[in-house]
């Protein structure tokens, strides 16, 4: 009779703790279970606004792009309602300075309420196009190489979280507009980057030239005596040339180039990706700290499921991107936050349970999104 | 001994999961689980801002003529909180089609701030007056039969929801300022709108010239072959005669014209109204779209109970206004959510579970608040 | 056996309420229960935005000096997001009218993001110092007493609120750009105050020159036959002497002043304590309103925590701090609401279970990041 009453009241408290939480099996995914994580996600970053220098920022560009992305997938109103009241209060602005490409990632989520809202002249262009303008044809400091600070800032986009930032965007620009000069001119500034931090042994690139290897003594080694491939980083090329491909024609002239280049990319990730499904901050010395970062998981997660929905990538690729989902849910707090992300930096640093970061909430969304749309 | 335990579990089973949806008795009404309905329908209303084309459009307008009938009859500081905020950051404007009821209703919420919140110089009523002038007394094609769309567009206000937009502005426009022409020119216009839409026969409005029968074979039918009466389109009208009442002077020349028209609609209301107290999108084809719709809903359900606290409608109208209510309310998801409301649109549509909108809370609102005020 | 089930059966049931408010005892401080509590009431004020005026007037600027508390005290980048999100909103204006103290209060907040966010050329300084400037160097009626009427208008800070408003402020800006002159002056006025309002023998502000004793029949006194001293208006001067000594040079030659000023403000609001440990909105006749008030109760358990932090009061003064925090917890809702707070107002008033303002909150962050630091 104890044991009965001890098994209920077991049961009891088991039901009473459901709050806490729980890491589902690695090959059951739950598509209403999906759903309301990302939801809780959106509301509670919604509820918790956070940007590094303005509402137009890039942080906000990522997060909105994955609340694109989760709107793309749903068609919840709740995501498009998010959208259309940040694009009204930012007057459809881009953030300042029009030659660095952080400054247009914003300009993603514009394009799309343009493209399926269904309201005419709600959604204004104008600061968009010129942004986009003075990015690819102005001169500046960066484009002639006269930048004097000490990161190789010797072409447009000298960093690679630039290739998630405007890429995207002049190839929507593009397609929504009708004129493919700017995806001629996106492949034009891409390879150059390509060319300077994309390492093609290890499949990944460099975050700047501060981590490319001259082969002397000044080389940023990891403690392991490894380069130095920061996860973001890399998931913001990952995460980029999937939402690129997404919208890029599929006879436009240089998509074999963007094709292979994710290919590599994915076989790498997926031989990265640790036991656990997240990522850590440092991609090749994954013991500098030892937990899985959310933002770089979130990017590479959403890049696979991407590859493996349409048919760039083949099953063997699909525990991965479950084993990632199961992984990054389960470091969505009770309320929503969605922690264990990187604070802004530009290499490899720890995060902790409590840090979260929009962009942070933006690849969780981005993750799902795409989780949902797998058979 | 078994049995003990089992119940006691199932009575701690039971506590748990009390934060299901439940729908209480027909005639059971507690004004504290009213209130806190309503709040929660704020608060949730709140943290997801919506609108069709900006945050002073119709359907804000309409959320917040809700929020104002909520303070009104609470006097609760947290409703004046969130009317203060919205009027600051839409620094007191209309939206701009100065010509479009639509765009004014916003000022309901703006002339009640001024009326009740005793900060001089804190409400900027220039936009309103402005706009309101311009309505009245600008030329324009609605105006003059210009317009070379289909809809019937030969008067000011040529759909029936324009009367709970402009009408309730105006009458409290004139009651504030002690202005009665503002008044005079409302009925004006309301008469021709009531002469162009206005079904005797049915005691109800059409939404606008496509639904009204020509008597010949172009004549607008539901499936069963009756005419098309929209649910929320006469919950525009209905629930706006009972704002323009509430503030309209007593001895008011035109005054028993409204009175009568309440209550022929009132009537016809209170007969259409489905067993399970929510009305369907079309109100005399229910079996279109047979589910219970929120916005409409609440706004019969206001209109009514306002009738029965202002000596217009008898007793036999309490058993309606109670079903009404208790269904609205088992509609609330429990975050706090209005869902059944049917999407922005000009006919019978269908609603689900999660479909919310502004205004859908704001019915929810002026729902609740004028129960509360029953005995 | 039925005992045992009985025992088991209450305990899972208390488990089940842990949600209601629960008074620890007095000697009891859990320090990630401080936390908690300070971020739900963070996030519930951020989510209730609440002001008298305008987002950057005294009563905001009172809640993000306090929010501005939190942050220094745990560094929670929570509290910098929320700091940063309404600076950018407010565009780092000041409130308009520049001879009045109140509307400089949100700069506070400005000086401590522009000190602590590592951000060049994000927040503009300058609204602040043109506020500052014409403040302290323009004329106007207040300084020359030519305000006709009857609150003895005849000085810059004619009312004790205000020596929480500006001072706090002018030190800090002193601190910031390294400019003397702006310490100086708010000597100068401060003393015009303390001289004008102070009473000695009672070791407390009067108000305002309505509330000094003349000696005369027109002397406003209590039902009890005592002179008026507000709660929370000696929170304000209090709490201000607090945040003054934080950032005022050590070797200052006035800090003898604000130190002394502060230990007998200290000696008196320690007596005045009651039993339960919130202060009465009327000090010297409690009865009035015979209930804790939060946001004067606030002001004074951070005042009296600072002081033992940093060593100008001894530890007879632990316990009044430990039991003012409980009893400020136990005034918080399960929702994070804090409430017990006695509306705007400039003399003693009731509060109420619900009653709430974000300066309340303000007082709340304030007590509960002081004790944070405490031993």
């Amino acid at each position: 009779m104890n044991k009965t009453i001890l098994a209920l009241f077991t049961v009891l408290l088991f039901f009473n703790c459901s709050t806490a939480q729980k890491v589902t099996g690695v090959n059951v995914i739950d598509k209403s279970d999906i759903k309301s994580a990302m939801i809780k996600a959106l509301e509670w970053q919604e509820a918790h606004p956070i940007f590094a220098i303005a509402p137009t920022d890039w942080t906000e560009g990522a997060y909105y792009t994955g609340v694109v992305r989760a709107h793309k997938a749903t068609k919840d109103m709740i995501y498009m309602a998010a959208l259309k009241n940040q694009g009204y209060w930012n007057n459809w602005q881009t953030y300042k300075r029009l030659h660095h490409a952080d400054d247009v990632a914003i300009s993603y989520s514009y394009l799309y309420i343009d493209m399926n809202d269904g309201r005419r002249n709600f959604v204004d262009l104008e600061p968009t196009k010129k942004f986009l303008d003075a990015h690819l044809f102005d001169d500046d400091e960066w484009k002639k190489g006269t930048d004097k600070s000490e990161y190789g800032r010797t072409i447009l986009w000298w960093w690679c979280d630039a290739l998630f930032m405007a890429p995207p965007v002049l190839n929507l620009y593009a397609k929504h507009t009708k004129q493919p000069k700017y995806l001629d001119e996106m492949h034009k500034f891409y390879m150059q980057t390509y060319n300077q931090l994309y390492d093609k042994e290890e499949q990944l690139f460099a975050r700047d030239m501060r981590f490319v290897w001259q082969g002397n003594d000044k080389d940023t080694k990891e403690p392991n005596g490894k380069k130095v491939f920061w996860s973001r980083g890399n998931g913001w090329v990952f995460a980029g040339l999937a939402l690129i491909l997404d919208d890029m024609p599929a006879d436009y002239k240089h998509r074999p180039f963007y094709e292979n280049l994710y290919k590599e990319m994915a076989e790498k990730i997926l031989k990265l990706q640790p036991e656990d499904g997240l990522w850590r901050t440092s991609l090749l010395c994954p013991e500098s700290y030892n937990h899985g970062e959310v933002s770089g998981s979130g990017f590479h997660t959403f890049a696979l499921a991407w590859g493996i929905n349409n048919g760039l990538l083949d099953k063997k690729y699909i525990p991965a991107v479950k084993k990632g989902w199961n992984a990054l849910k389960a470091c969505q707090h009770e309320d929503g936050r969605v922690g264990w992300v990187q604070n802004i930096g530009a290499f490899p640093e720890p995060a902790s349970y409590d840090s979260y970061q929009n962009f942070g909430t933006g690849a969780f969304l981005m993750a799902g999104s795409e989780i949902l749309k797998m058979q």
